[in-house]
């Protein structure tokens, strides 16, 4: 069953959620006409059978609710029968649970239905929820009596300390809201692990780790919340050494059996960036074998020097995107990981450099001669040579093109029909790989459309997928189900703090 | 607020209800054909989305629930969303609280919708139940694990000392069956206080209690439990010493705002029971004065020696019916109070006896003037000159007529057009009547076809309502409201064991 000592180490150094109490701001009645939803501030009144109201708590919260309850009229003499449901978007109180017909389980839906028996009382809720908005829905009471609310009170929870960030003062007031709806995205998604998301699915994935560790060193800085979640992972691999996606903290620690292939590999970077920040030789000497490992299992499934088209591989990430070929893509993470490897070799005098230094000029040749296509100038994936961005970004971060090369074949994709990103994790990378290209102002450019654009949507927090087409959009198949609060997005802090991104108008001229 | 001595000496007398643990009979598939329930016996496996079972306990109980939940597949990477049906009778099962459109709070319906977020755990559900079958239905789990549940374990509460309960061995099946369906109901609605029905209203109301003490006396003999609830009333009256219909518990005692002059009456006769079963002369000299007031309070309301059309005193209950007119009834329960108060007078050496007596005389002859129609030889109540049941019974115990004449009076009654009786509490005061005029096999009769019809139904405990014409009716508007444990139809128990009500063949040749 795994690692024992690492299991430990990780255990010790995960952190306990702190708490704090946060009354409700306001109370607001919503209502939707074509589509815009209407907030109306309301003084909330005792409430009878099918009556409801809202609470807002002000920005988004991830934490337990605590309603103070009483009552107008006479003794209660039938249970308070009370339906509840927390929202990250107002969006989300206007759609069903019953409508949903996705393939996402409707369990995720954040909502209650539940009996009072006793009034007055302080009902506490006993799960977490994600959430801004409350609605509180009296399914039914007596004649006799009438509900009230008292107080509406958010238990919150986070293992960022908020002490140890300082404001980010760009002079921009957008990068200034951009960095602090990033930072409250991490915030929240920090509990004992780094959650993907609070809402759904509450659980550590290693890509989404490796973005909120970066994010984390440039704003919380909290490295030994980073080494338990990296020790978790090492602790719990397949037989053959294989990491698993994602980690289940209960009711025991076990590894999820998902396995995706971009994911494992990044395990390798993730370490090299942690050591980088905290400088822990122990960690990157004890968790260079799983490292490695991962590189090991990947180069044994290669044929004729690539990865067979995924297929073939089980699933792939790289973008929530069905019609993506991942191929190509894979490839960019294999080589990506590999140069990440290549320098945990060198800071340990690792005796096997120059066999990965092998690996990664063979990988290199490799994907140049089987995925870049001459006529139009670019990579292509798959046995229908599909273009896009995904396959562009990983490969320039693979480093397969020289930076000349690199940054005329990204500015030629905004003319081509290329398949698009759909995720801020796969956009992510993308202003990842300008800023390895010293394209800076493009960077703040894409920072300031793509992240900008949820921000001027309401967004409190980064969602999971954002398309600017259509910012209400959900490919679940109901907003309901969508995450809005989902720490691979959190990326602007990270980039804005990280490469002191900030709008230099004189050079514009 | 009350009484502080008397509340003392209730709560000092109120049992703590005893839990017992029962685990599930078997698992059971219900269906429904034409209005006829089947039932399949199953042996339970892994439940997908929307698959459900029904747990059958064997006989109706009271109590918490616990289920000890797995799963099969991966480990869950979603909650499990569950609902949860509780059902004193199968026919539950099959209503939906939204098609429910009557009057009584939905509230009161036994369900639940609840998330399971970490798997295999025992989930042990706070509030308290009347049931006999739970379904459980999926609402959801992912597509990569199926619920499982390894036991279903009914936490079951009462007061009542099963050791201290002898069998009846009548040598009658159906009489010794209706004494133990009897005896189930008074179990199971034995808890704090001596309830209602514990699925509805949970409720310590005077009426029921007085039926609930007698049946007792006969069977698990806890006069400890009557003291408590008798002083509970006279602990929490109005102002000028009306005594409540009913009393909450929680979350302090109080008494419900909700005052039946019939119910507040009965008290007289409740102390008197209780003292004959009990010999406890101190209470009754010290609950006597509050029984006193409720006659005096009565007497002050009468207008030409009668009480006025019941509108004018707010509900009245004598009965669950709208149709009746209780005019007369109520002024045979004044009459009825009035000669149990002449024997707690003679027993404490009370100088008002004389007066008790004059009071009673004055209002027999005023009943007999005012009420007593010669033509149809019966007594009639109201404005409209109604003839009920009601009024016979409740004026016959009020001793307005002799009793050869009473007699005659309920056997022409049987070929009259009368507003017919509804509830087992009314039911139980007509056999009441029989039994003081010494019709046993009549008694016995009402008995068999009225209580054993319910038998017949498939009853595990006697019903807040039966219509021998109709036995799945509401009179609420579905019987997903009715409660199907309703200790104000204990009366077999009482009536059986008390007066030895044996079928005598001989005597019938």
């Amino acid at each position: 069953m795994g690692n024992e000592a690492f299991l430990q180490t990780a255990l010790s150094c995960l952190p306990t959620p702190r708490e704090r109490r946060l009354p409700s701001r306001r109370c607001l009645r919503l209502t939707r006409e074509e589509g815009e939803i209407r907030r109306e501030e309301i003084t909330p009144g005792p409430l009878k059978k099918g009556e409801s109201l809202v609470f807002d708590f002000g920005d988004h919260q991830v934490g337990r609710l605590s309603l103070k309850l009483g009552f107008t009229g006479s003794h209660p003499d039938a249970p308070a029968w009370l339906r509840l449901q927390f929202a990250e978007q107002p969006s989300e109180l206007f759609e069903k649970a019953e409508d949903y017909r996705g393939w996402i389980s409707t369990g995720w839906i954040q909502q209650e239905q539940l009996h009072v028996d006793v009034l007055p009382c302080t009902l506490e809720l006993p799960r977490r929820y994600a959430f801004r908005y409350v609605k509180l829905e009296v399914l039914d009471v007596s004649s006799k009596y009438s509900l009230t609310v008292e107080e509406a009170v958010c238990r919150a929870l986070s293992s960022a300390e908020e002490g140890s960030l300082t404001p980010l003062n760009s002079g921009d007031p957008l990068l200034d809201r951009m960095d602090a709806v990033a930072c409250r995205t991490l915030h929240n998604c920090m509990q004992r692990v780094f959650e993907d998301g609070p809402k759904r699915d509450r659980r550590l994935w290693l890509g989404d780790l490796r973005l909120q560790a970066l994010a984390s060193y440039e704003s919380y800085k909290n490295p030994e919340m980073v080494k338990g979640c990296l020790y978790l992972f090492a602790a719990l691999p397949r037989k053959d050494g294989l990491l698993s996606a994602a980690i289940f903290l209960e009711p025991e620690p076990e590894a999820d059996d998902t396995y995706l292939p971009d994911y494992s590999m990044l395990f390798v970077p993730a370490l090299l960036d942690y050591y980088r920040f905290s400088g822990d030789m122990e960690t990157l000497r004890e968790l260079w074998p799983t490292a490695l490992r991962q590189l090991e299992i990947a180069r044994s499934r290669l044929q004729n020097g690539v990865f067979p088209d995924c297929d073939r591989l089980g699933w792939c990430f790289i973008d929530w995107s069905l019609e993506l070929n991942k191929q190509a893509a894979l490839m960019g993470v294999y080589l990506y990981s590999l140069k990440a490897a290549q320098k945990i070799a060198e800071l340990l005098g690792d005796g096997r450099l120059l066999e990965l230094r092998n690996c990664w000029s063979a990988g290199a040749e490799a994907a140049r001669t089987q995925f870049w296509e001459k006529d139009r100038a670019c990579f292509v994936s798959g046995p229908e040579r599909q273009v896009s961005w995904a396959s562009q970004i990983w490969m320039i971060l693979g480093g397969v093109l020289p930076d000349g090369e690199a940054a005329a074949l990204l500015e030629r994709m905004e003319e081509q029909q290329a398949l698009g990103m759909v995720t801020p994790y796969l956009y992510h990378h993308y202003v990842q790989a300008l800023l390895n290209l010293g394209q800076r102002e493009k960077a703040l450019q894409v920072l300031r459309s793509y992240w900008g654009g949820m921000v001027e949507a309401g967004a409190d927090t980064f969602w999971e997928l954002y398309n600017p087409e259509n910012p209400g959009e959900s490919p679940y198949g109901g907003a309901i189900v969508n995450s809005y609060c989902h720490a691979w997005s959190c990326g602007p802090a990270y980039f804005l703090r990280k490469y002191q991104l900030r709008q230099t108008p004189e050079r514009k001229l």
